[in-house]
């Protein structure tokens, strides 16, 4: 079944060439429902306002874009990390988003085990936080080209593991088809983190291949390998019920016109999602 | 503990502006006691005379690379593929190699586990054959960032379990520590794969960050975040006595002197494997 326009939320990285007033006033005029905004976005801006800009707009918030990078070698850049986590999280109660997505991060000096227990740690830290403010924290599992750097976990089954070890009611996981769409435990992974009530979030985009660049080469729905609509299927089965996020990075749209790409947008989403 | 010089084989894809000629020679001299033959290097050559020339460099000829590539969404090509495969088994035979590694392919046309089932089917097709000329198949999981269109097997525990299925003496796993470093189950499926008698072939080089290829940047051991000596540690408590493959894809050390280049590998080999 087709989803509806209203379902559909955009990245502000997914048109980086516009600014946060630009991406509102165009998703909202072409009838998107959501927005999540990346921090970078929000730079030397009145947080509290660019809120109500946005829901002025009749977007609704789905999340603010990311935190985690919690592993390293060093206690000192540990505790960094802690620091920047924290303000995400002041940005996201300032902002009105209920959810922050965390890209929990790697250090390649050390095993990855290793990175997995300070990310679990890290995500402990920030809870009490977290609960206060009322912003939920999402674990995204990343593709395992990126365990390099980006994140030591690299599967939902991990991602389920995490959160439900942690269980709380303020963590949970981001489900991105990008990450995710090879393992052959997808559907048995996304039942569970759905039953669980764990299921906080679903990202789409599709897998161009060959790609020209390991970060900003995604596709368009429609344009690769992924089944978008039998992962989208499986979702709502698992009873999620929010938006269906498009986050592309992409030198290729992000050269184009932003307005066209918008349209490409919403027509993939209407056609392959 | 150090590996072994006679326990190392390098593969002539890893050297690839040497011909099948040169490699032997410079091997040999260089006391690595295996190597694994590419197809390419095989053309335009008599095939049993070439196996003589290496064994009589004092080599061991560890397998022929590579068969596979089996799915697709065409019965014609299919059938075309059996037939490549066909003609790796009589190459192995001629050659005196006694394993044939599997790529296994992938149809981006089609869902992975459609692609799953005709692997499978197209090893079961090959097997007589195989058992007639005394070559086993290794299927060789690949990294999750092939499974466009290189494989639809990309962890070792699927490996593992299609091995298991068809429950043949010639069929078993290739583990290639780029493919699987990141798998948090890999020591688990390592030793199921060693005590089911599967673990057939064991290849080591490293995962260089950030890569400018995704197919041809290998690094060599040492150079990136894989913990070779570890996996090694691992395959090797699990009963494997074979050797230790370098596999090295690599733009930037193909256009380097390739004796230069031997001695890095036997370098990175002692002090990084």
């Amino acid at each position: 079944m087709e989803p509806e326009i209203k379902k559909l939320c955009i990245h502000t990285i997914t048109t980086k060439p516009w600014n946060v007033e630009q991406a509102a006033e165009n998703f909202s005029v072409a009838g998107v429902g959501g927005i999540t905004v990346w921090r970078q976005a929000l730079e030397g801006r009145n947080i509290v306002q660019t809120g109500d800009l946005l829901r002025n707009h009749g977007l609704e918030i789905v999340s603010l874009c990311r935190g985690g990078f919690f592993p390293s070698t060093s206690a000192g850049q540990r505790r960094l990390n802690i620091d920047d986590n924290l303000s995400a999280l002041d940005e996201a109660a300032a902002l009105g988003a209920p959810l922050i997505v965390l890209v929990c991060g790697a250090d390649p000096d050390q095993p990855l085990e290793v990175s997995r227990d300070q990310i679990r740690a890290g995500i402990e830290t920030l809870l009490p936080r977290a609960e206060e403010l009322g912003v939920k924290l999402a674990i995204e599992p990343l593709h395992p080209m990126y365990a390099d750097t980006r994140s030591a976990i690299n599967t939902l089954g991990q991602a389920n593991d995490m959160a439900e070890a942690i269980g709380s009611h303020y963590v949970g996981v981001a489900v991105d088809v990008y990450h995710l769409w090879w393992d052959r435990a997808l559907e048995h992974e996304i039942t569970r983190c759905g039953q669980r009530g764990n299921l906080l979030a679903f990202h789409i985009c599709d897998w161009k291949f060959p790609f020209d660049d390991i970060l900003n080469d995604r596709g368009l729905m429609g344009e690769g390998c992924i089944n978008v609509p039998q992962i989208r299927a499986w979702v709502e089965s698992a009873g999620f019920i929010g938006f269906n996020e498009v986050e592309i990075f992409s030198n290729r749209y992000w050269s184009m016109d932003q307005h066209e790409f918008l349209s490409k947008i919403i027509e993939a989403y209407e056609q392959h999602s």
